[in-house]
């Protein structure tokens, strides 16, 4: 393997799936050589979710050619790990675009091509989707099979369970794959699973189970032993066969899901003889067949560019540290005075940045699994019981807990701390990932306190002033990625809850920030008091509740008056313009505009590319206020309308 | 059993669970008969969810007989089997104002009693609350063992699932008692369940489940049967006890829960030994004890007012047809005339009205269960097929599938059509089940189009509309209750989307109204009319795509608008404010004022009692728009002042 594009002679000769279907078995396990080689020196130069996609080179290359996609419908759960199949189906030209602006997604993707069904990037969907498509099918549409492909740690979802559930009641003919890469086969078991493979290829699936319990106890005492133990380490997992099939599923493995020898028998008898729901069970490696991978912690999960020979990753520039980080060390910091404060974390300790925590107090850090309806009715009862439980949550992922976050926080006032990482647009995860809604649905439900960071200064303040706030809920949203670079200070300071600040103070325009993009306002300030228009710049901090007579101070004492959010419409603009109604402030005329993200979806790119997409510069701001100025409606940049 | 109170000497010596554990076993079976009359004595005078509190009479005596509540922490799942528990812990005397305005919550409260430790109404929170008490203990709050009573149709939903997953994972000595009333337990089986009952009370918990097996293959042959009948029933569920010892629980049951002979020695059992997670699965008959609810279909799930001796239910006086009902024939005749259309439903076929299309087409309606999440993304699967689901789910359950709306339809653009009913205020369920919040949410989602019906004939268009509409997502809300008695169209139009329509004009005040509030609106125009105060009142119909043109006309030709809608703050006020503000209308000035439900969760009563609680009568919308008119902010009616 070299730095040069790898020698690729039969993926060479693949222009789509179909072109699988004609090859000899024996070059599919070459294929998928070149495949991994392929997506390792792609991967290299983009950086992205390289662990996955190397675990289910194989699988890709099985079931590309097992089944007939795209007329059948092959669902890749979250969809990280789909790199090899989009190389496989017509997007090898661009797959060094990965994550890109007007690039291809790192995530499957409706609009990209026919090979992507059902888009993806939240976990634990794809089996809800694929019964879908197989009611479809059976209600005449023109579709084939369905097949799921879902992780391990995906599968263990309560939405995955309540798919699993339904389509086991449905008894459709359904095909869902069990990526289990927790687990690695020992060579003897291998080995009696290569066998197990074959003898299911032969038999109805229906009765693959209690052969293959008879082929257990037929085996000589030692290996008997191995298979049987391999079978309860499957057990033990949640997603054991057992429960599959209390759930109305044919199972099957579990198998190497890196072996075409297995892959193929096994998956062409369930194509070929399915008449229900079926659970193929495939053991893989994250990382696989790629040393640096393999051996590193996290498997590669996700890299930035690196070194094919080398392994080694591209640093990133030393600047600011990032929000994440501040908030971990803030939250850290709390808990070490407080020994009431407990954190939540739904299956993203690091990425929350609640393993700073954890690594000082780890009882008191509780890894819920991917389970955000859970973790914040857990968080709920913590604080019922009088504990200080910080949930944190991404802004995109808090969806999942939002009927909890109604019912069983707000409509208690119980004294949950939402920490709302990733807030606004985020980059290279693209729109499935922004953190775009939070405002709008949580400054709607009644005693909720919602605050935003300006500033990773700011961010620390809100820590310690969620710590502190023991009478209701309260949740602070704050950015991926770098701060600004502000001093932070030793010690946070508890804030005055619904008291904004201004910042600078001019004649003509107000702006009023809400959230990160203050420093976008200041700037916006610089350049209109260079053209002799006096700018007033303040930061809200609260959207809820809102300091409501700062708000009147602005609209009275300026002719402009602008508001800034890292949010849709419906959010901040929103509470100040409610607020402005009810007093009146608008009866006697008020030039007021709203910055906000607009009313599409932005595509990925770099966070400032994304910004400037939504029309949301500093020259934005500054063009709104002009406009506003002379009287006109608000301008919408070139860009929106798209 | 007489009209006349019952006659209950035990009971009326039980001032609170206390004083239960003062008394012999010999009497807690006569107390639970006393009980039993004391509940059907109210809520034949109250109405409300009768068999399922039938259900549980023994089981929450020998609860509160036997753990030290309110120390202990008794929570039960959805709560609204919950009014024997509430006649046990001191609130007997209030026990027939259950479900009336300024009465008891018809479900668990924290603000009611310290013997309601975490409240319901939605179901499957009770696990992941009982686990965040269990930690709480354990990290030295002053708080005892939790307990969750659950029902074998809660646990089903993945956010049981997940509570369970990591309950089993933390390990803590915690209670889940499923309460499983699907399944009545023959003499025969109740028989050897009462034995393994009493043989469970004498061996630590891990022991029971090996025992009991050892029991089953040592009875003579015909009970031997009888008792592996019964387990493979309770195996035959999703809730088995195999599926609960994978999660880590240790398992006891199935017992029988209304013989407190069981009831008492496994729970003691329990609670001295356990030192983990324990599941007590205990079956129970919803209806129990109280023949025309035995016998019914439904076991009185709900009920109005009855009478005592006969069962006899008072009926509503004849009226208007209910929106719902309205909504379920429209959608019938819809799917009859385009064989595309499917509909889902989360275990709510009847609350919803897709029982009516189920009867006409039983095999394109989809019961999911109580699993929102799983069913939004089977819509949106479906819809991907080509197939047009309608999607038929609460406001306020809706908010369980928000991710899913989010990122599974909207982000994809895909045709799912919401039919959301009981929007805004619904009366006696309280504030747990206002739709309060569905228009900000909704509105804030690019490609979403959001509509609210006026009266029962726009939702017959409406539903014609979303069918109609095949190019993405479309929402339409309605109210709980009977319609205007507006004559209804045989066949709905499909609107124009976007559109608003006028339905009086005058000169000073503009009444924009956005769903069922409309009769409210007209009537206010008809007192400012007969002030002299000229009134135009529009029907927005649409909140997004918002008809700008009406809105804009109207802000030009009137001195005041108002905004009125049945939600939250962040709903069609803000929709409209915004658009508004980007066509610069404020600059010369608008009296504009937003009539919403106030910040606050409203509590139970007639809707019409919980609207004028909210300050949205006709009344308090003519005091707006006067105080508008004549230049001061928004009049705050002396009922939010609280």
């Amino acid at each position: 393997m070299t730095k040069d594009l790898p020698n690729t002679p039969l993926l060479d000769r693949v222009a789509g799936p179909a072109d699988l279907r004609q090859m000899p078995d024996s070059d599919l396990t070459a294929l998928a050589g070149e495949l991994r080689a392929e997506l390792i020196s792609a991967v290299s130069q983009t950086g992205g979710h390289l662990g996955s996609s190397l675990g289910v080179v194989e699988l890709s290359v099985a079931l590309h050619a097992v089944f007939n996609t795209p007329m059948d419908k092959l669902i890749w759960d979250v969809g990280h790990q789909c790199y090899p199949h989009k190389i496989l189906t017509g997007r090898r030209e661009r797959i060094r675009t990965l994550r890109q602006k007007d690039g291809l997604s790192g995530f499957t993707k409706r609009a990209e091509s026919a090979h992507d069904p059902f888009g993806a990037a939240h976990s634990s969907t794809s089996i809800s989707a694929a019964l879908g498509f197989a009611v479809g099918r059976d209600m005449g549409q023109a579709t084939g099979d369905a097949i799921a492909v879902i992780g391990d740690g995906a599968i263990s979802a309560g939405m995955a369970y309540e798919a699993l559930n339904n389509a086991g009641h449905e008894g459709r003919r359904l095909f869902v794959i069990l990526n289990d890469n927790e687990m690695s086969i020992a060579p003897p078991v291998g080995a009696m699973s290569s066998y197990l493979s074959r003898m299911y290829a032969n038999e109805p699936l229906a009765k693959m189970r209690s052969l293959a319990e008879g082929f257990e106890s037929a085996m000589p005492a030692p290996m008997r032993e191995g298979a049987k133990r391999a079978r309860q380490l499957v057990s033990g997992i949640t997603a054991s066969g057992t429960l599959f099939e209390e759930l109305g599923f044919d199972y099957a493995g579990p198998i190497d899901g890196h072996d075409m020898n297995q892959l193929l028998p096994v998956l062409r008898a369930a194509r070929a003889r399915a008449t229900g729901p079926v659970l193929i069970h495939c053991c893989t490696v994250k990382g696989k067949g790629y040393q640096p991978a393999e051996s590193s912690a996290d498997k590669y999960h996700g890299v930035s560019k690196f070194d094919v020979e080398t392994g080694t990753q591209a640093k990133a520039k030393p600047g600011a540290p990032s929000y994440t980080s501040v908030f971990g060390n803030a939250l850290a910091d709390e808990a070490a005075r407080d020994p009431d404060i407990v954190a939540v974390t739904a299956a993203m300790p690091d990425g929350t940045g609640v393993s700073k925590m954890a690594e000082r107090f780890p009882s008191r850090v509780f890894d819920v699994g991917i389970a955000e309806q859970h973790g914040v009715t857990f968080a709920a009862g913590m604080a019922a019981s009088g504990l200080k439980p910080f949930c944190a949550i991404y802004s995109t992922f808090l969806q999942r807990g939002y009927d909890q976050v109604v019912h069983d926080v707000a409509l208690q006032g119980l004294p949950v701390r939402f920490a709302i990482d990733r807030a606004g647009l985020v980059g290279a995860d693209g729109a499935t990932h922004a953190g775009a809604f939070d405002i709008g649905y949580l400054t709607s439900l009644p005693g909720f306190t919602v605050m935003a960071a300006a500033d990773e200064a700011e961010l620390v303040h809100m820590v310690a002033t969620a710590a502190a706030h023991d009478v209701g809920p309260i949740a602070f949203r704050f950015p991926r990625g770098a701060g600004t670079g502000v001093e932070r200070p030793g010690r946070g300071e508890v804030l005055p809850i619904g008291k904004g600040r201004m910042l600078r103070e001019g004649a003509d325009v107000a702006i009023l920030s809400f959230g990160a993009h203050l420093s976008e306002c200041l700037a916006a300030a610089d350049m209109l008091e260079a053209e002799g228009i006096g700018v007033s710049v303040a930061d809200a901090r609260f959207a809820k509740p809102l300091d409501g007579d700062l708000v009147a101070a602005l609209a009275r004492d300026h002719r402009v008056l602008l508001t800034v959010e890292q949010g849709a419409e419906g959010g901040f603009g929103s509470v100040v313009m409610h607020e402005l109604a009810r007093r009146g402030a608008f009866d006697r005329g008020l030039a007021i505009r709203n910055v906000t993200l607009p009313d599409r979806f932005i595509e990925q790119a770099s966070p400032a590319e994304m910004y400037a997409d939504a029309g949301m510069t500093a020259l934005d701001i500054c063009e709104t206020a002009r406009n506003a100025l002379s009287g006109g409606g608000q301008v919408v940049p070139l860009s929106l309308a798209k």
